[in-house]
């Protein structure tokens, strides 16, 4: 497997995220846990942004998680802060994909990659429908222009 | 402050909880703001068992904590289970006090002993109301005999 | 008990946190356990700023938690930014006590406040010390001028 | 992509995890980030176990999380208890991959599927070593026999 360089310039969407100290286990680093709340509270302000989450919205639908994952790069200890970049990377009918870097704050160094897929649900009748236009085009505008 | 023996007689409700290893903090033993999810585990799980949860109730009615504490006798480290004592302290007009004592499984060591306060809530009104007799008498039952 | 008016002026050192999704419990509100992690955060980074972080030191000493407590005042949803305001509430011999006010970002208003007592203790012996002259001093700079 | 079908007999250790109350995020289910602490657990055990953790060791070697991926399957609310099935997929030079299949307690209900790379890491060299033959014997039994 080729390892894919990974640069600031891929990602469309940023939020930065202070280490808390609790954040470490007993390793004395970030526990690996920690990593996956850093993604949902990158996606969370994105798809809050895009008018996707289920309380914004008077349709009774919303993103639910499908699957995600992360690959550790570098260890972190508190103090630090973490930049977490996103991209949408693709849009499907009823689900989209996202991939994220981790950054430690302001510099090149990669702490961690991941991505994550959401599927697009009809919370009532339980099942993934197809994502409403206006979401759509709204999604886009996070894909890389690259 | 004379220090007050703690033995596990003086507890009406029991809830065993393993430690989970991510329960630890860099420090290598249990994080101090676990032992709140521990109290929590045997609080809700109390409730439950006395149809306090708001979820169960058709009154719109439900527990709200309104303060807690707790005092760290023992640090605890993984594998290990907790057991936690609770006992129903006191009963006011619109509200309850319990209290806590956490030791290590079947031994009388005690980890930590804690108390709550919790309002009793109408939660559309967003303020504390009486609690419902039948519930007083269900609270009661968890207070000691002695 | 006289409810005691909480105002800013009262703290002495700050550590603002920004409240992640995450946070919150199935009632919607930031968790109580996650309170304890916003105190946590605030006092470490106190404790770093004044040299008393077991690493930091080379005696082998350092602060553990005895006790802690929490009066939840105001519930809080995120999005929001909690300012926490610390201050040094008493020095003992062996120990020493801070009180804390939470107050959403910005304003006056109230989220919580809470106290904890940490033991000044020698790692290796297991057991409370004095607390060096040097921590004395730099611990009653934040105790409030009032 | 195929949809496998996930049985419990694919899995040659088993941790049982009660889920807390506070595992629930505002939407009312375990949180997406939980799920991994729940791997977490039960691989430490399994880890634990075989003589590999860190801590057991005198020669300074023990694993590091590389990567993890999570596929959640099913939406689970307080209360439930999750079994664990782990099993040992590959063992490479300097790695070992685990997969996982979380189940409601004694059903064959998927709850989500998993899967983790660890590295076999000297902590003081900070990097990835040979897997020592013993505890490859003993990651070997953990590879499923069909």
């Amino acid at each position: 497997m080729t390892e894919q360089i990974i640069r600031r310039t891929q990602f469309t969407f940023w939020k930065s995220i202070e280490v808390r100290w609790g954040d470490m286990d007993s390793m004395g680093h970030v526990n690996n846990t920690v990593y996956f709340t850093y993604l949902e509270s990158a996606r969370v302000e994105l798809l809050h942004k895009l008018g996707a989450r289920g309380k914004q919205r008077n349709d009774g639908q919303g993103p639910a998680l499908v699957s995600t994952s992360c690959d550790f790069k570098q260890q972190v200890a508190y103090p630090a802060t973490i930049d977490v970049g996103v991209r949408v990377e693709a849009i499907g009918q009823r689900s989209f994909r996202m991939s994220y870097g981790l950054f430690l704050r302001g510099t090149d160094e990669v702490v961690a990659t991941a991505s994550s897929v959401n599927a697009w649900i009809d919370y009532a009748a339980g099942r993934a429908v197809e994502i409403p236009d206006e979401l759509r085009a709204a999604l886009a505008e996070y894909q890389p222009s690259e």
